[in-house]
């Protein structure tokens, strides 16, 4: 991907806040180049107010009079899309759709446009586009906010980049190795002797007892240092029930 | 998926738009429970505005005091965090948490936590949830808006319930059918011959341009419209060039 070919194009936008929302969802997913064509009121303190850190965004930002002149460098143009049309475009979801923009983003320019508030992009802007973006949302309340709806694309954008190099294993940065079967074996019969020796397992009985105990144990996966705590604990109650049986 | 096992709770949330936009965010995509911790302000006009035709969701939403009321009843139980914690937590990107969100929520209670708008979650509130949630944001400016937060949650949870049904073609809900291989020989031809009364191809000389056309062409799914559209076109300019021979 090459960011610096990727610009987000807001058309006639009404609110700053949502400038700013924009400007702020684009730098948290590495995006940098943003184009508003026609805003309603800009610049404006409280576009720079939402923006926070991405203030430097606001600032940077290219202000035209019209889309042709946001779009007349660009090779492929998105244009995202609420509506149903009556002549059908192509159309993909967010998801898809970055896939193609990342691809793209490589050798060419890319425009991604985001329309009214109140209205989207109107028919004349959705046909300058090469592929229509539609984002998924609940027929509860379709409409989503403009800034969220940048939010969105700009996150897909950011998860192509990086796919394949995002650990999927939810303990992939543990700090410390897994326990082996070897280490659980003798936990588990640390942990026997002492259900025993507490007279908590009655080895003539033993019911389920030390069943639970594996299923219990081995749903998660120790790590050495708990398993180190565990024996710690084991071995300290053995010694107390010496102890007691000695007085 | 069952969306009403799912609450999205924000742990003392400062401001009231965020509150709004995320009733917003949550209606998008799907989800209704909303349970607020301490909020600072609230009921608040901003909210309600925020909320835009969410407004509802702030009705219905829970006020609590502490996390503790606001979990209870809950089987699994994901905090969002951007730090890297001391001691490391099972943690995943917002979209395999998505997937566990779904999966749990068709016979679990399930909170989804989200935390102060400049601090996040604390370490003690950490430590309640089964699971962290991390939104790989750039290293630039890590730090996600309160409501872009919840608004990609929720969307990687509309996403996951959706998966395997939305069309992956662009051309996916397409008015006309695609023209067939033979269908295309004949407007070849057609144009063939048209260009050739129109002397702009020499059959003696023919070079690459069907070649070109051919490529041109292939690489667009005509669709059976567009065919004839083509051909009318073709039809109506060797007319054209009959009548200029015959003056």
């Amino acid at each position: 991907m090459n960011a610096s070919n990727i610009q987000i194009v807001l058309v006639n936008p009404s609110h700053p806040g949502n400038i700013g929302a924009v400007a702020r969802a684009m730098k948290n997913m590495g995006l940098r180049q943003l184009v508003l064509v026609a805003p309603r009121q800009f610049p404006d303190p409280e576009a720079e107010w939402r923006a926070a850190s991405a203030v430097d965004i606001i600032h940077e930002a290219r202000v035209v009079g019209t889309l042709d002149e946001a779009i007349a460098g660009s090779q492929f143009v998105v244009g995202t899309s609420a509506r149903d049309r009556r002549i059908p475009w192509p159309v993909q979801d967010a998801r898809l759709t970055a896939k193609r923009i990342v691809e793209r983003s490589v050798a060419d320019k890319v425009s991604v446009l985001f329309g009214r508030e109140d209205s989207g992009l109107n028919n004349e802007e959705l046909r300058r586009c090469n592929l229509h973006c539609h984002i998924p949302t609940h027929p509860d309340y379709e409409s989503l906010n403009l800034s969220m709806a940048v939010q969105i694309v700009c996150y897909e954008i950011r998860m192509t980049e990086l796919e394949g190099s995002l650990p999927t294993a939810e303990d992939a940065h543990w700090e410390n190795a897994f326990a082996t079967s070897q280490d659980m074996e003798y936990f588990y019969e640390h942990l026997e002797d002492t259900l025993i020796d507490l007279e908590f397992l009655n080895p003539n009985a033993p019911r389920q007892l030390m069943t639970r105990m594996r299923r219990l144990y081995s749903r998660v996966r120790l790590d050495d240092m708990e398993v180190q705590i565990l024996r710690g604990i084991l071995k300290e109650t053995r010694r107390l029930v010496r102890e007691n049986n000695n007085k």
